[in-house]
């Protein structure tokens, strides 16, 4: 498999845009940054955009889904059967981001790449299985290098399609039982932290069973410790598929200039790795809001990333960028409809 | 004139209405609770709504506008022909809020309550003239008790007019040259806090020009002090005509049953003052944001407030509070039209 891909450059982004949008920010009909971060996300649009009037109408949400052999730990609320019977609410429409993508008027795919138990077809689902969930990393690396370099590819194809699609903004989501364990386990390999720093309740664990998790992570990541020397290593050893395929996405996004707009925690880890690997795929990214997951913050202030949105949200599925968007795209219509001082004839500033 | 609805009590809520759309959250395909404040915002626009699938379609934005006789001080950024400049902006549909207004589908309606020049017929703008502007209240006090009241009740008009029109939810915004100096005297009066601990930049003042304005809000602070012993004391005699205004229409829309969204500074502490008047106007609100304006956490610590937003916006005429309608939207779109762990066929918590 090639995998040159990774290594490739992102996309460079023409700086005059920012200027000229910055300059028209100055002369809309309220004083010089009274929208705050609006103004921020419409001039940001309008540079990755290489145009005028920044837009984002055509919006792609694709969920990563798949489960995890650590999930066999008990360290989630939930059984892993319900990854799949996940997927199957996502295409029927009933999950929270079927609802939020239907309200924004977005694209919705879903991508399974590997459940516990096999699939039937589902309309709206692409199946690119790459094995029925994860090894379990707590004594075995989660996936073998060709594991790894697959799901990679399986996220860049999605965002191929998106470019192809020709759509103004990439979301990305996550869907696995047990993914917080692994992102929280990549975290920590990341940030050399802890488990006991990073670790936080998911889908709802507390208590025992929270400290039975902390133990898991800490344990996993003793054992493979030789390994865990970079971003690739650390995803094949304590990674789940849907977190490489974030990765791969959010990378080849950057490559081919399509802006990209960052959910939660788990996808927040696999921006995080993406940055590893290419500093600069940050340029091409907004940050849509802070989860009520602990670790978030931390992986949030690695980046140097500061979330539009707080709002208590831990659902992942893409649920709180979708919650963004309505605000970015109030930003750009600001940016693109209002008066001029000029043109409505009111006086500047006096002072 | 009559001023006993000022006393009036507000619609009483049915607390059936907050359980069953709690228990139904709990039922939807997520973790409890994953949808952090979205779950809380969908149970209170079910509870105030008194219905079971609550809805955000039907908006009602009134900006109230009317100048300031303390912008003579030299307490703001922009001179005060911006006021008139503004209402004629908003008519023409240049305005931030003029742009938001239309993104969400909802009316936007304009009172003038009195501006120093005076204005054309203009379509969209109400006229409900008290003065040319108040009175400079360094040194007299900004309105006598007749157009306190006068002020008031052109609050309750709107208020009543917005509820003839059977809309879901109510959105008082301001427009005034000097109105965060009038705003921050009476936030000072009610708080019990120097100007110093209170004043902020407004529109854009720094420097020699924000300690001039702390200057003169001290001063009228001490002019007033014997007068300053309720909320209408304070407002008459520190307020604007659109603050008293704004203060009527949230008293009426809590009387009547019609949810209120408040948005920045200025509405804050109108919200403050109907809230001193009668603290159960409270559970008729939603908070929005939080301004940049600093005096905003205090205001809205007093009123034990939590707003939705944090995006360092600072412009008024509400358009941080048209920022968060699509995030209240979201909400009430996930609650009506999720599935059911029942229905979904996905296994519930498993621990």
């Amino acid at each position: 498999m090639k995998t040159d891909w990774l290594k490739a450059p992102v996309r460079i982004i023409n700086p005059d845009w920012r200027v000229s949008a910055r300059q028209k920010q100055q002369q809309l009909t309220k004083p010089e940054g009274s929208l705050g971060r609006l103004e921020d996300i419409a001039v940001k649009v309008s540079a990755l955009h290489g145009c005028a009037r920044p837009g984002l109408e055509k919006i792609h949400i694709v969920i990563f889904a798949a489960d995890h052999g650590v999930a066999q730990e008990g360290v989630s609320a939930f059984p892993a059967s319900v990854t799949l019977g996940m997927i199957r609410n996502f295409a029927n429409g009933g999950a929270a981001i079927s609802v939020m993508a239907q309200e924004l008027g977005a694209d919705l795919e879903v991508v399974n790449l590997g459940t516990l138990e096999a699939q039937e077809d589902l309309l709206g689902v692409i199946q690119e299985i790459i094995a029925p969930g994860t090894a379990n990393f707590r004594h075995q690396p989660a996936m073998s290098e060709v594991q790894l370099y697959a799901a990679l590819d399986v996220g860049r194809q999605a965002a191929i399609r998106a470019r192809g699609a020709n759509v103004d903004l990439f979301i990305g989501g996550d869907m696995g039982i047990g993914n917080s364990t692994s992102a929280t386990a990549i975290a920590c390999a990341l940030l050399q932290q802890p488990a006991s720093e990073l670790a936080g309740p998911g889908t709802g664990v507390s208590g025992e069973q929270l400290q039975h998790k902390v133990q898991v992570i800490q344990q996993a990541l003793d054992f493979h410790q030789a390994n865990l020397d970079g971003p690739l290593t650390i995803l094949q050893h304590l990674g789940g598929f849907e977190i490489a395929a974030l990765t791969g996405a959010y990378l080849s996004c950057a490559q081919q200039g399509l802006p990209i707009l960052v959910d939660g925690f788990i996808t927040s880890v696999a921006a995080l790795l993406a940055m590893r690997l290419n500093a600069e795929v940050k340029r091409w990214m907004f940050f849509s809001h802070t989860s009520a997951e602990p670790g978030h913050r931390q992986v949030l202030q690695a980046m140097k990333a500061r979330p539009l949105l707080d709002l208590g949200m831990r659902l992942g599925e893409a649920s709180g960028a979708a919650t963004a968007v309505p605000v970015m795209r109030m930003a750009c219509a600001c940016h693109n409809r209002m008066a001029s001082f000029a043109s409505a004839g009111v006086a500047e500033k006096s002072v």
